[in-house]
């Protein structure tokens, strides 16, 4: 069997031949709420890879080696669907944890999959069990057309949580894991019909500041004015921290290692389809800081963000409750782009506070780092290749403006290159509330992930 | 019967005869969660208004007439316990409402009153239901003493939530709610063994800011530095408005009809005893804004301030979840001293925030104007001579720092004189957890509210 043989119509079929497959799975994967981020959750996570491990032990799938990998956190699934001793081997990279699902946002049962024509909804449907699902019927019509390949899956069940115990899990695992390549696959589009693949991750610090100012709650009548308050105190922190409005840092420092797009970088960027209309229609929001097209990417992709996600501490009920709260927390992360580290702009939060809020603590949590991948050769020309078959349409490089923290320490301890076939749309509502996927990018994302086995098949044994 | 026959003795074995009903009716109405800023309380709140009809209809009150009045929000009760044509008519204003009791802070139930050795634990039994029943249980001695006077009760269920209601309550009603002089049991001494009543009280404005940027959690990679957020943007707004670590507020003219303490208001605080360090113990904060003496007292009676008391939108479980929310609303308060007026307060508010954020919206919840009494005549030295007679101890006028929307509203409506006989310490958890009442503070409350009626029975008649 040859490249050549591998015809669309094929694939076709095969994907309506397992539709009924895909959305038994599917189904069966959004029913468990695998929230990493969320202690409580954490049986579930686990109860999401052993679902995982019988799915491949099983029929259709009947991989070769299936194994539950315990890691300090959540544990990973790794198997091989077939393992032939000269054919080159691709590992195809997936998270089976979700983000969490509170909000009064949803219009479905975020944990129960709910199917609409075409669109599949729920909690994880986009980010990440749906391409993980599409990526292992690809890899099983690769088996059904005999090309000579050998396809592993690396599922991670703690990538929402930052993947703290992923790089260490990997180095333990040692050579189990041996691979010649990584295809990872999940990323969005910048508009769907048009595919585009990133060639940078930005990477990800979250941090939380506390401060105690009290034991407990405090009239603010009989000590407002002299006691101090731990909301305001914040607030402030975090204002000195960044321009609200424009969302500039004013850490010094902070964007001493962004580095300028060069006019290639733009050029393409350009060429993606972008529109900042389609952006706010998808993202349903009426105004942006920014509106110039040019720029609105360089933001998304090219430069380093303050966020504020949350605070805690006060009163949150109807109405205003006027006590004193005697201690607050804001939840922060900053995105980071390649050349930035996150130790280091960590570093100068932690300096930049210290010296002017001295009781306020900073709180890191498990950062990512950022990630500069390839845009030419033969796994990036294979990568263009699939989208085009799969979806009969050009695919461009871009970057991303999420996280993947698995990425570079795959690319680092597998000593693997790593590449990205995404299927998500901005439409799907990726961490928000009615997630959903669709069976269009399913179905082209089967024949995609074929067509890029059978080119790897070839590529990596060259 | 004359005052020289009013002696302590008597007093003290009234309060010890009737200290079972004392500990009876607080159990009953601190085990009502009277709620009053919680719609989902409402039934509670009225409930709470009916226990206390029930109570002032019974054994041993048989109040002569007891009435539920009923207002646009929660009711209010008013009772005569005497109705003699030619006696001069005192009301004894208190609320029966209560703070919120949310939070881990709590270390019994705060619906359960609980006794140990001579605390009364539970919320709502400094603030105000124990007030409440000492000043009624006085009311009874003067009774059970033959002392000349009427009495009323004027319990409002509407207090915390800031008495929206209390003023047209009070017009309606009209002659029917006729008085002589009203006396406020809701303040708090400076230091336990010293009694202090206030010659002013603060007011207060509370109000929410709220800002809509999208429809829903926003990716913080995908969008992120290109869309707008909310939190930090109401941060900024907040930051803007107040300096959270001096509390200085930056608002234009907001301090502009702040007066300066006169020598004589300076001397009377400097005598109180109060103290910086027992104001750190009491309310067990580490570090203040501010620490020499009379600047705090300035600041907390004759200052206004700029709280933040909470923030709604985003997440708050555990951890960091890194999506941008798409509505934030922060809660906050400012206190106002005499001269200054909720409407110019909140204007100059508003105006600041829609020039220079013109898409935060602000909601002003119900205010409380600030209040300015008499610390000298024959109403302000019988409070003096009833908080000696009762507590062996000599009084001071200071101010109070918190607010009661009621009393400008007495003022005004009834045109009667309002005295303050305030019997909570500050060590009662007012407003916080653990709020607690004491015996010793009631049985001294007795012996101080029969005196008050009996020196007030005189005054006012002549």
């Amino acid at each position: 069997m040859t490249t050549s043989s591998l015809s669309r119509a094929a694939l076709a079929d095969f994907g309506t031949r397992h539709r009924p497959d895909f959305e038994a799975w599917l189904t069966s994967l959004v029913s468990i709420p695998s929230i990493s981020v969320d202690p409580a959750r954490a049986a579930d996570v686990r109860r999401c890879a052993t679902a995982a491990v019988d799915l491949l032990r099983t029929d259709p799938v009947h991989a070769e080696s299936v194994t539950l990998i315990e890691t300090a956190g959540h544990p990973l699934v790794h198997a091989r669907l077939t393992n032939v001793a000269d054919w080159p081997t691709v590992t195809l990279y997936n998270h089976l944890d979700v983000q969490p699902a509170d909000g009064d946002d949803w219009l479905t049962d975020p944990f129960h999959l709910t199917r609409e024509d075409d669109r599949y909804i729920g909690r994880g449907a986009t980010d990440d069990k749906g391409p993980a699902l599409t990526g292992l019927l690809g890899a099983l019509a690769a088996r059904e057309l005999q090309v000579p390949v050998n396809v592993a899956f690396l599922w991670e069940l703690e990538e929402e949580a930052g993947s703290e115990h992923f790089a260490s899990a990997l180095e333990s695992a040692g050579d189990s894991l041996r691979t010649d390549a990584v295809v990872v696959s999940d990323t969005i589009w910048v508009t769907r019909g048009k595919p585009s693949t990133p060639a940078g991750l930005r990477g990800l610090q979250p941090f939380r500041l506390t401060l105690r100012t009290a034991t407990s709650d405090l009239h603010s009548g009989l000590t407002g004015g002299v006691v101090r308050n731990p909301l305001a105190e914040l607030m402030q922190v975090v204002a000195a921290c960044v321009d609200g409005q424009t969302g500039r840092v004013l850490i010094p420092h902070f964007y001493d290692e962004v580095e300028s797009l060069t006019l290639e970088e733009e050029d393409a960027f350009l060429g993606s389809g972008f529109s900042v209309e389609t952006f706010k229609r998808d993202y349903q929001v009426a105004s942006l800081r920014e509106t110039d097209t040019l720029e609105v990417m360089r933001r998304l992709w090219g430069m380093p963000t303050f966020e504020v996600h949350g605070v805690v501490g006060g009163y949150t009920g109807p109405g205003v409750k006027t006590a004193i709260p005697p201690t607050a927390e804001v939840k922060l992360s900053c995105r980071l782009v390649p050349n930035m580290t996150c130790a280091r702009t960590l570093e100068r939060i932690r300096s930049f506070i210290a010296e002017r809020f001295p009781d306020v603590e900073v709180h890191p949590e498990p950062g990512l780092e950022p990630f500069r991948g390839q845009s030419s050769g033969p796994l990036a020309d294979a990568v263009l290749a699939a989208f085009r078959f799969g979806f009969d349409a050009p695919a461009v490089f871009t970057r991303e403006g999420g996280s993947i923290g698995a990425v570079p320490a795959m690319q680092r301890i597998l000593q693997a290159s790593v590449v990205f076939l995404g299927l998500s749309l901005p439409e799907h509502h990726y961490h928000g509330p009615n997630e959903y996927f669709d069976w269009g990018q399913a179905e082209g994302g089967i024949a995609a992930f074929a067509h890029l086995l059978n080119s790897l098949s070839q590529s990596l044994r060259s």
